[in-house]
């Protein structure tokens, strides 16, 4: 890739150049995963009113109704379905992460290549090819700027997302290496969204933001729109105006050789990334001593330094029952599960949820890894059992399998109302490469 | 305002109470004057290619026909007419500024307005009102970002113009303060564009946006999306994440009272607006010296270290034209004027402008003022004359009269083709205040 002097240019020759039976097959299958377990998020989410709302005010301003909103019965323009599916897809930050980044990858860059493909006719596999193009060069411009750039302000998987969504486009649609290079620099004015706003539904707009000005971007380089060669990292351009200290090689070094996508994770439990060890500790514990929750006197949940500023928390909202080691650690024990309903309302004021809360005490414990968590559970007949977790389950170390992201596929479609379609649409789904069209597949998610 | 904790709950409060009756009755006339302006912009670019491809693919992503699009003979939604105008209003940059900010403030603020009342039958009044109101809250949160962001590489009317749409069209929606400061927060996490790509056509797409989000934010708040309360201020929100020292006190400081857009300028001549004193002084030095061109033997053109910068270069392209301190003198003695087509390549290639430019010389002179020049031309014979410019024509002491203004309209529907309905459009404009609706004004400028 030493030939071209621009990042995009890179990019843009990567994209154009690229070829599926090029790709490895383990990261083949990892697209099949990752298009899954996003659709799932999408499917659990659906009569969420963030996502009713956005597709009400997007279906006044759509065009002729050719791609499906996921779980809604009704279409839209390919831009606006792109804008609906994206904000379902993240609703609850329960899709994949890329750790390094913190960024969402799948969200962003599946909903605009589905609705083209829906649209125009494109096959399984140059959906999923395009998909996986699409996310590495999203989390590669974000390697370029974190930990700065979200530490800043900037929600990363907006504001990285739509050169995702514009990568992924701009392959599918065939563009040119050149064009490519136009549809990232017009990403590169579009790029937006803010961590002020992640409490809120503001957030939801500047993710689906992120996918329809990808395929935006995309198009209007198909007609003929430029960018200028340094969108990207040029002295008045996106890396230094979004982040403190870019570092600009990140973008392109061992493209197409080493896969930042191949370092995707997949959230088992819908709660923040870094209570997933203090759930398993808790998951493994339960099972050990299996007791009545009065038996429990007290938890004692010790983790770093990020996990304490992030969970030790007072639980009011289903917001901070997500991030609660409290709340966390007594679904673990309580429930043994910590799927979404757990985090609703009804979650949040369960009394008996409530009383082990109560019991539960964070401790720091400098000595533990980011990501890890020891807990120790001590009981009223005065026995005391401690687990210790290293690698969460879902971490790059303790991958989901097919059989655990499937299983979760069927939660997220039973809480959407969909449990009767849920294996035919993962049948559809482990087909996919060898699918000519995508209409089938899409048809089972309406 | 004192009594709102965050600013922009203060502008929520200042658009809801905000009363016609109560402006100033020249700040109501100014803003007929700027849409005045806008839309002769418009008008005059209506053919070019980054319009008509802005058009073209819109069109495959618009629902119902109800919002004209200038100039192009037809319609479509209000998002995506708001997308198109805008982009048409900002083009040459020969739209509005306002000079503490550079920001332009009209192109992203009243194209959403005219496509929601032509929509929905807003009055001329309203019209004028929210596109007043819309543009205040623009530069105000312009002013407590500048100079750094510019500096920092955002494309300030970009960044900007997305509040000022989302303000103007909170008020002419009828929102409540509440609403308002939630459509405030929204567009915060729609802010984006570059100056890196600012010659390019993907600065059309950083504007475009700012229009058509700027109403997004405004009818998502309406069905109920929140964004957070310090979305604009807060640790991690938009004005640390894209200024580096942002002055947040600006946005509300005298609001209300001291209005930023009274201070709003126009342009005189399709230049850099840093050129406008070369072109005036070249132009009283062509009235009093009356000699062919090729009687002049030498042009000196002095001022200060930002005229050099930007000015002192070889003109190669319509946009080096318009910035360049060799064609603008050349353009004010050889042809007396400085419109739209005096920068087309045509003028670029000119022998005689050719040939002219090649006898300027440009020079420092630290000692005058910021946006002054002094030419000294020396003729053939060995008589010297020399002009010296303070104030530009169009400046903010020097203000273009309502006859300037609409001569400029009428040059530029003629450079658009629309010579024969300028009058009838300058009529209902000059009208405005007075008119029930806006269907009358926009079928003008169809």
């Amino acid at each position: 890739m030493s030939s071209q002097a621009y990042a995009g240019e890179a990019l843009g020759h990567f994209l154009a150049a690229s070829r599926w039976a090029d790709i490895p097959p383990a990261l083949r299958h990892e697209a099949v995963r990752s298009l899954l377990n996003h659709l799932g998020c999408a499917l659990g989410v659906a009569r969420d009113p963030a996502v009713t709302t956005a597709l009400e005010v997007m279906a006044g301003f759509s065009g002729a109704p050719v791609a499906t909103v996921i779980g809604q019965g009704r279409k839209l323009d390919a831009m606006s379905a792109a804008f609906v599916n994206c904000i379902a897809g993240n609703l609850l930050d329960y899709d994949d992460t890329h750790l390094r980044t913190v960024i969402h990858p799948a969200a962003p860059v599946a909903p605009p290549l589905l609705a083209l493909a829906e649209q125009r006719g494109h096959s399984g596999t140059e959906v999923l090819h395009a998909f996986l193009l699409g996310m590495e060069v999203e989390c590669r411009i974000g390697n370029a700027v974190s930990p700065g750039h979200y530490d800043r302000g900037w929600h990363i998987t907006s504001t990285c997302g739509v050169f995702g969504a514009a990568a992924g486009c701009a392959k599918l649609l065939g563009l040119t290496a050149t064009q490519a290079w136009h549809a990232l620099g017009i990403a590169a004015s579009q790029s937006a969204g803010l961590v002020e706003n992640l409490p809120s539904a503001a957030k939801n707009v500047g993710m689906g933001n992120a996918a329809r000005h990808g395929l935006l971007a995309a198009l209007l380089a198909e007609a003929g729109y430029e960018a200028t060669p340094a969108a990207i990292e040029g002295p008045l351009g996106w890396a230094r105006a979004m982040g403190d200290m870019p570092q600009v090689a990140e973008i392109t070094s061992g493209l197409g050789e080493r896969w930042e996508i191949a370092r995707t994770t997949y959230k088992p439990y819908s709660a923040g990334i870094v209570f997933h060890a203090v759930i398993d500790a808790c998951l493994q514990l339960r099972a050990e001593l299996d007791v009545p929750p009065e038996a429990i006197a007290a938890v004692t949940v010790a983790g770093d330094a990020l996990l304490l500023a992030r969970g030790d928390r007072a639980v009011r909202t289903e917001r901070d029952a997500r991030v609660s080691i409290h709340h966390n650690a007594a679904l673990g024990l309580l429930r043994g599960r910590a799927g979404v309903a757990d985090f609703g309302m009804p979650a949040v004021l369960d009394p008996a949820l409530v009383a082990l809360r109560a019991r539960v005490t964070a401790a720091l414990d400098a000595s533990l890894p980011r990501g890890a968590a020891r807990v120790t559970v001590r009981l009223a007949d005065g026995r005391e059992r401690v687990a210790t977790v290293l690698q969460a389950r879902g971490s790059e170390a303790r991958p989901m399998s097919d059989a655990e992201l499937a299983a979760k596929f069927r939660d997220n479609a039973a809480l959407g109302g969909f449990a009767d379609r849920a294996d035919a649409a993962l049948d559809a789904l482990w087909a996919l490469e060898t699918a000519p069209e995508i209409g089938g597949l899409m048809a089972l998610l309406t």
